[in-house]
């Protein structure tokens, strides 16, 4: 047991730590850290399975501080617990630039922090997926490798946020009973009180996804830690209701809007260190208190050993298959059997559709690596996500490989997030590409951590049809291509397909989507060709001699670009056609490489059934562009191609237009 | 009171129009329209109150199908209660190209059509946002002029995507007593039951945010009646959780996902019409049933004649701003009001940041337009989008003007576009840009349908600072470029963004996002213009008589430019500087006017602290470009700018690489 004034003076130093940082910094954020800092200190010095000599051991508990804003609160306990990499030298960089402790908690800055948060709602719904992928982990290997819990902080913020809905009826309909969330309860956000825009009964909303909700005070620590061990025996998620202080712990701002976002000013620190009786420098913790931080540091050190040794003494080849899958390494055979799909499509090249070209390469993919975890938000039938291996999880049964993920795209991409960050899985998903709007903030963040999720967007232009232009993606493909650190692949058949599919797994620091047609398309790669040609993003798919026109394409309009050098071709004018499934990629290529695929005919033209934007790294500002410039419309696809005048023949008018 | 027999085949006639138009495009969705078919029948023959001769009648209940792939019913109320363009060839052309019957309702191309659904839950945002505005309306005009109710028909998609809590907590708590939302509660999704994805009690969710709950049958037409009737009473909006079988009517398939998005086949819809005792043939609806669904159609003319002569006799001030409101006429002296503040900021030009500048100017408008309602998704101090006029909106006052949206930015702009659909007032709010992200499924929905919103979108790059990666958009400003019919403005200083918030409230059919710094800027437009000089998306700053480079920016970049076109001058390097506040406004000016702004110089170069995309347009692919190509990172924006090379020396050395 920890004394109550042994507790206070290390809730304190987290306290101080925060309010230094943030003086220093001239920037951030107090409240939270002051106001959650009893929480944090009960559960990290008593409770969390952790060690920070071992940051990523595969069976710690994951602890995400959704409410990312109230970053000092991680690093000083990062700091405090005896991290290595985070030094009080770091704690004084504070939001400087190149320094670890960013001013929201960045993935790869340092140890210990498992998530990037800060956009709200993102973290809540990373620790569904994290709990998602304990459960589904210990299904597999046996709870003797796998028995964690996932807690997160979470504020006002993020429960007002719509993700939080999803992410918490999800959890709530699964059952993740090893997913505890503290709600920091402190009635204030950035307007003012909570009051002013919300009044919510948060009990009865979690109790309405069938969760166990807990009623505490923030500030006892009896009382936190009885609740945590509630949570931990329950058979449903917990959320544990904190009501908190703001700011605990500044006399004269406490409780106020004032706390949240900036400094407290020295006076303000000068009268926190007198109320709370803290007598030390700023970002001087005093020893006892360092002692006992670093004491419950090393709490875990015999459980972590435990755990090695039951790893150790598991059979090999589970033990192989365990260290594999947290290392993220494809099994062997992976890229031959991506080669061997090609060589077998080559025989026969099929017209289809590039979500049926799709199913048909995961079928392949989900029969070699079982760490794939499938799934759709709700549009299974329409995105061909789930293959024959894929059975479905469900509340009670996590055998399954497959997640119906419900209407909720926002929390399906942040708990794909989630499930990458835990480790051990490689998660893929379904949705419409219309609707990588609804999960944009989450995309972001898997790009900005530098992770491996892939998401299958299907319909992905007006090809959809008489869905109309609520569902005709135009400016989507461009809109995701300005993400940094984003792979958006767009084949034109069934090889291009295998070949993005085989790009985007075997990329174990990048997101992938895949944007895929609801239309059959024509196959465009007949010939068996051992190399990945999608690889460079962009390739020479028909070659001319002294070519006059260079026609560059993605997706459905390879279809078009091919035909109308075909016609072109018969009127005499040699042209060639570049496939471009992916940009990213072809940007990284060599200088010499891309002059060369650029290439120098006098003409060049782009098609695609989007928007211009990006092409004219292509074309130049001056080449043609044959796609749209404003929203579909509804009707039959082929009626649409033509109204919009996205035709071969649309591409040699313009081309014989700029001879 | 209407007969079961003559209810059902009111009803029925709605299920058989469904069932034939799909039947005939071969696509739709059936499946709602058959289930909901007696909830509408008893909302449309009996309650709503509207006027098919009037469509636009300011006082009209307004009707929201926020599940909108059940558009059929939709079209069929329109058909069937005599909108006069609205006729059964319409019905028979449903989903194919030209015709009003999109696959989804598409606001304008009918009368009648509120908004645009579709993608999930935006609708009962919408109709969140159309409450709000008969409310503050119901205030100011008091209760002869504003009345109505407004009703949403969800499904269980709209309730599992997250904006659907946003927006019901955001109505719970302004206690919207006249927001009526019927969920159509079929448990069935296309992945198949609910039960696969979800287990929500959603009357106990709907309870937690302090709705009224009622549960029904719905296919029960005296329950349905006494439910809205119950509802109509209500202190708070009122959930109607009515229970009902997906395709009711479909024999072999109703109750199942086979219904929900695919035609029924011929020998399923023969089976309907005898299990329905049905014998019309396809598309006809028996005189009976018509003359009743047309005499219902007729029920609120004589309402409707009552508020025109209320309205006649309202004393003529009110009543010509009350039609003016609704016209969506500015005020006379809107432009001059501008235009005076454009003489008084030039008389001394400020350094400020242009969220700062924007307050300025909003101080001004929200003093002349009593129709605009501020607001910010709780950035209040941070958006500057509170100015002197703006009380706030209180559960029990709505005589402000000025919403607390909360952290809930994609039901505030999905709200927004309810509030601008209903008409009567321009609605504004506030976000930080990079949570344009968060929102952007409304702000598209907005563009689609050509309505005037504005948002605010501060801390619009590295500019940010401390904050870090999280929070400096870098992607979003191409992002939104790429949206058709987004105004995106991002001006340089106080008088460019006096003008750009002129342009965006001069313009009634196009939503328009501004994007504004935190940082403050020096001024560039010292000189009194009484041209709107950012009208045409980009003009000359500084010129030069042969110019040999021209440097093309944006925003907090002009800055940049104009000083390293100084550096160049200095250096004897004839330099021309463009601002480039809009885009899409410059793409729409003549070629010629293109041309010459472009210009000549040999050397083009493009800063905007974001990325490349879309510049090319300005500049070329061989262009020099000065932006992100990553992330930003976690440092005072000083210290970035100098980091990510965006300085007037990065100018001046590219454009001598390039000379």
């Amino acid at each position: 047991m920890t004394s109550p004034e042994k507790h206070n003076r290390m809730a304190n130093a987290i306290r101080f730590l925060a309010m230094d940082a943030v003086e220093k910094a001239n920037s951030g954020h107090p409240g939270l850290p002051m106001g959650a800092a009893d929480i944090a200190t009960v559960l990290f010095s008593r409770y969390l399975k952790f060690d920070p000599k071992n940051p990523l051991w595969p069976d710690r508990d994951r602890f995400v501080l959704s409410a990312g804003h109230g970053s000092m609160l991680l690093y000083s306990l990062l700091y405090l617990t005896g991290y290595e990499d985070m030094t009080i030298e770091d704690i004084k960089q504070f939001r400087q630039l190149g320094s670890k402790t960013a001013g929201h908690p960045e993935y790869g800055h340092a140890s210990g922090i498992e998530t990037t948060t800060g956009p709200l709602g993102q973290g809540i719904a990373n620790a569904v997926g994290m709990a998602i992928a304990e459960r589904k982990l210990a299904q597999e290997f046996g709870s003797d490798l796998q028995s964690h819990f996932t807690y997160a902080l979470v504020g006002d913020g993020c429960l007002m946020e719509g993700i939080s809905q999803e992410a918490i009826a999800l959890a709530g309909h699964l059952k993740l009973n090893k997913l505890i969330v503290f709600w920091d309860n402190n009635n204030i956000t950035i307007d003012g009180a909570v009051s002013l825009s919300d009044s919510t009964d948060q009990i009865a909303r979690f109790k309405a996804v069938h969760w166990n909700t807990i009623e505490i005070d923030g500030h006892d620590p009896d009382a936190i830690a009885a609740a945590i061990e509630k949570a931990q025996a329950s058979d449903r998620p917990t959320l544990i209701a904190a009501k908190t202080i703001i700011g605990f712990g500044a006399p004269n701002k406490q409780g106020t809007h004032k706390v949240h976002g900036s400094p407290l000013g020295a006076e303000e620190i000068a009268a926190a260190r007198k109320a709370l009786n803290w007598e030390s420098e700023a970002f001087v913790v005093p020893a006892d208190v360092l002692d006992a931080w670093r004491l419950a540091g090393l709490r875990s050190t015999k459980a972590r050993k435990e755990w090695e040794e039951r790893l150790a003494t598991t059979a090999a080849e589970t033990r192989a298959e365990f260290v594999r899958r947290f290392a993220g390494d494809l099994p062997g055979g992976f890229d031959s059997a991506i080669d061997a799909f090609k060589r077998k499509i080559a025989a026969n090249p099929p017209t289809v559709a590039t979500r049926k070209a799709s199913e048909d390469v995961l079928e392949v993919i989900n029969g070699l690596l079982p760490e794939t975890l499938g799934g759709s938000a709700d549009l299974t039938p329409s995105n061909n996500t789930k293959t024959s291996q894929m059975k479905a999880i469900t509340p009670t049964d996590f055998s399954g490989r497959y997640m119906h993920w419900g209407i909720r795209e926002h929390a399906t991409a942040a708990a794909m997030n989630g499930i990458a960050l835990h480790g051990g899985l490689i998660p893929y998903s379904g949705g419409f590409l219309i609707f990588s709007d609804y999960c944009r903030p989450s995309v972001r963040l898997a790009a900005l951590m530098g992770i491996r999720v892939v998401h299958v967007w299907t319909h992905d232009s007006i090809g959809v049809g008489e869905d109309g232009p609520t569902h005709q993606p135009v400016e989507h493909v461009a809109a995701l291509r300005a993400i940094p650190n984003l792979l958006v692949f767009r084949p034109c058949d069934e090889v291009e397909t295998a070949e993005c599919w085989q790009l985007a797994l075997n990329d174990k620091t990048r997101p992938s989507g895949l944007a895929l047609t609801r239309q059959n398309l024509a196959p465009m790669r007949k010939e068996y060709e051992e190399r990945n040609l999608c690889a460079s993003g962009a390739y020479e798919l028909v070659s001319a001699a002294d070519a006059k026109v260079s026609i560059f394409a993605s997706g459905s309009e390879v279809e078009i670009a091919v035909k109308a050098a075909e016609l072109l071709e018969a009127k005499g004018v040699a042209t060639r056609v570049v496939s471009v499934p992916c940009f990213e990629l072809f940007f990284e290529q060599s200088e010499d490489y891309r002059e060369a695929i650029i290439g120098h005919a006098p003409v060049k033209i782009a098609v695609e059934a989007a928007v211009r934007e990006g092409w004219d790294a292509f074309i130049g500002s001056d080449g043609a562009f044959i796609g749209m410039k404003s929203f579909g419309a509804s009707g039959p696809a082929k009626d649409l191609y033509k109204h919009f005048g996205i035709t071969a023949e649309a591409v040699v008018a313009a081309a014989e237009a700029k001879l």
